[in-house]
């Protein structure tokens, strides 16, 4: 019975808490230092007021890839390298219209909120003026189909608000995005707008990828703020409306991306790495404070603080600042493609790709007991905003790597009500995000890739 | 052993579950009423943008109470009523300035961002202009005590940016602004600056209340911004640098505040009724948005969601809107007063004052016993944001209350990482406040206040 009982209570420490002490003594040095000297807060303020807006192919895009190159040397990374990757090259183009110039056959011109899809086709050169469609989903225009030939279709659908979780709501409505042009084509449409997702209370237009059906006609998307779209929906019930859509997206060939990648080497199974990263590409509206220039600077910072509290890792982690997350994943795509031809393994993928708010804890796709090993941490990690690890979850630009390798892929979870309120719209800069929200991501990112590093 | 076991299955769901399928799908109701057809952010905006900032004894104060009362009447309360109390009338009086007027000698004109605090009494008019004694701290200015004679003493005790838990760098550097005054005034300091009480990236002054030693002379007392106070700081500890300051605070006489109270009547136990309030007066420099009109409006959204849903609650309910928070509690201490002299007696008391943002769980300062019931309810809030129910907290204004009669006081726990950012300044207005925040902040509190009134 004694002999039972002693096993019991090593057993758990084994899995989790061998050296507690030590631990939280070395995760709060670490909390206190990025408190301290954080940089990250800095270095956002460099990626989005001197760089700004990054989309995949632009100046822009370049100059981050080597402003967080040159930053990770600074750091003190053992070696910072590029990772090419061919990528896709979309250009916005030109300045977005949607116009109402016909209400009930009387002539108007009302401006609306407007910004073209990623991955989009332009109207003709003028646009183009058609008759709206408005419908609340996909159903409804299948109702409707025959009435959709040569009109602009307007997918109203809304973003659900009593989701708890905004990310459900934005799952949920993105079929509108992604697929909405391909659906609308069939039937005979010229172009489609969109309600933007989100359910916040101004009139931003949100940006975001979609796809065209290779076999049906590529015609224009865009997307509307909340406000012009209720008014625009309130108007279709009520009478026929014209609307004039100019939008001037295009692709040029593909181009050349680069993850950029910062390594500290391990102690001890160098030849194993932790993956820690963020997305460097955004979208071109506002600066990608949030998205995700904030998982950018955490994934630093986590660098910076390990370095800063003297903290050699056993295995070799890698810093990825991953290309074309937004609107291709080549970069993702490509780390997992050459990791895979590689000797040394992974054993661990995280991300921050939620926005830079306040933490709350990490979602993990891994194994039960995998889940159960690392939320027995929970404890370590609470006192800096960890109160839960959720099943499932990680990261988009991780996710190859994870599913090659089938390791443990988690995503920081910040607390997201704020998020599809400013997300792939102008007002998703820099001063949106608050410092410290922003320094304890990285500090819970820190905590977990120590604790991984250490025990798994 | 058998009957042991079941007697033990059975004492946890009588506690906390009795009902627990009715008791999820009626608080998914509130959810799903509050997050679709809430009113609290339209109520806030009017207290923010058509009444604005709410100082004790200020017209915008009458105009508040009325809308408070007219608002709870229009939402169905069984009554409303004002409760008068008598409260401090402290007025600013005029613009304050600080200005560096000498540096080393030479005559310069720096102008400091600068708020007297509440309660303080003003400068001789023009202003008065001393040297300026930096002092981190208290002890430094006893060490220093020699030469605070004339001088204005400037405490520049930093917000410790290492606690989590921003309202423990608050409570900390607190006693610079409640008793600076006080201390500087004994060495014969003929005024003092303090650095506001607040860890942000900005520049804003930070006011709130201080208190004079009334055997010691009442001298001026300000807070400066953030970057100038590290300014000022750097100049005095290089150079002999004098400070003008103008501040013009003064009493009125004591004049008439009230709490508004509104009431539903409880349907089994009327005379026993329940406490849930924040304090309708607020700082004058912005419009009182998180501080603490977040509380009033979430307050009157409980009420508007259980008549929404159809809850009719065993228990009365006092829905409170506090007078005299800020600078004098006079609110609190007399709802508790009049409560002790009735036979009606309160059995719990719940307080939204930490800012509407989104939340995180409770306080609760009560014994350990309740607090384990109410920790047993903690699933049932958590798909809401409802992580914890720490032990400890409540709220200024229901803590009278909560004293005399030995009842648990609870206060709403919001993620407060942003809150001494905007905290007593000019930024704490209506933009600052998030939504979807604010309405799951009532959400939980809803939530709570039923299963009290059920269970308790």
């Amino acid at each position: 019975m004694m002999k039972k009982l002693l096993l019991g209570i090593w057993m758990v420490p084994c899995m989790a808490f061998a050296q507690q002490p030590s631990d939280s003594l070395l995760i709060k040095q670490i909390s206190d230092d990025v408190l301290t000297n954080g940089k990250s807060y800095t270095l956002l303020h460099q990626l989005t007021k001197q760089i700004g807006g990054r989309l995949t192919g632009s100046p822009q895009f370049m100059k981050a890839v080597l402003w967080g190159q040159q930053a990770m040397k600074d750091m003190g990374a053992d070696t910072v390298y590029l990772q090419a990757c061919r990528v896709p090259h979309w250009v916005r183009g030109g300045k977005d219209a949607a116009t109402v110039v016909q209400m009930n056959g009387r002539k108007v011109k009302k401006s609306l909120s407007v910004t073209a899809l990623g991955n989009s086709l332009g109207t003709k050169p003028g646009g183009i003026t058609a008759q709206v469609l408005a419908v609340r989903d996909f159903a409804e225009l299948e109702a409707h189909q025959a009435e959709a030939k040569g009109k602009i279709v307007f997918f109203n659908y809304p973003f659900n608000p009593t989701y708890i979780i905004p990310g459900r709501a934005y799952g949920e409505s993105g079929a509108y995005r992604r697929n909405g042009a391909a659906i609308a084509a069939k039937y005979g449409a010229v172009g489609i707008v969109i309600r933007s997702l989100s359910g916040s209370t101004d009139n931003y237009a949100h940006t975001g990828v979609m796809a065209y059906n290779d076999s049906l006609p590529k015609i224009p998307a865009a997307a509307l703020g909340l406000q012009d779209a209720d008014s625009l929906f309130a108007w279709c019930q009520r009478m026929p409306v014209q609307l004039h859509l100019e939008t001037h997206g295009y692709f040029l060939p593909d181009t050349i991306g680069y993850n950029v990648i910062g390594v500290l080497k391990g102690t001890e199974l160098p030849q194993q790495y932790i993956t820690v990263g963020g997305h460097l590409d955004s979208w071109d509206e506002g600066e990608g404070a949030h998205d995700d220039g904030a998982g950018v600077v955490q994934t630093m910072e986590v660098m910076r603080a390990f370095k800063a509290v003297g903290y050699r890792p056993k295995h070799s982690i890698h810093f990825v600042l991953f290309a074309n997350e937004e609107n291709g994943l080549r970069g993702g795509n490509e780390y997992a493609r050459v990791a895979a031809m590689q000797t040394d393994q992974p054993i661990f993928a995280l991300e921050s790709d939620e926005g830079g708010f306040t933490p709350r804890g990490f979602g993990c796709s891994t194994s039960p007991e995998k889940l159960a090993a690392l939320r027995s941490w929970i404890p370590l990690l609470q006192p800096y905003g960890t109160d839960k690890i959720a099943a499932g979850g990680g990261g988009a630009d991780i996710g190859p790597l994870a599913r090659h390798f089938n390791i443990p892929a988690c995503g920081l979870m910040p607390d997201n009500q704020r998020y599809f309120d400013i997300h792939h719209t102008k007002a998703d800069v820099f001063e949106a995000v608050n410092k410290r929200e922003l320094l304890l991501g990285a500090i819970n990112m820190a905590g977990l890739v120590y604790l991984v590093d250490k025990y798994f």
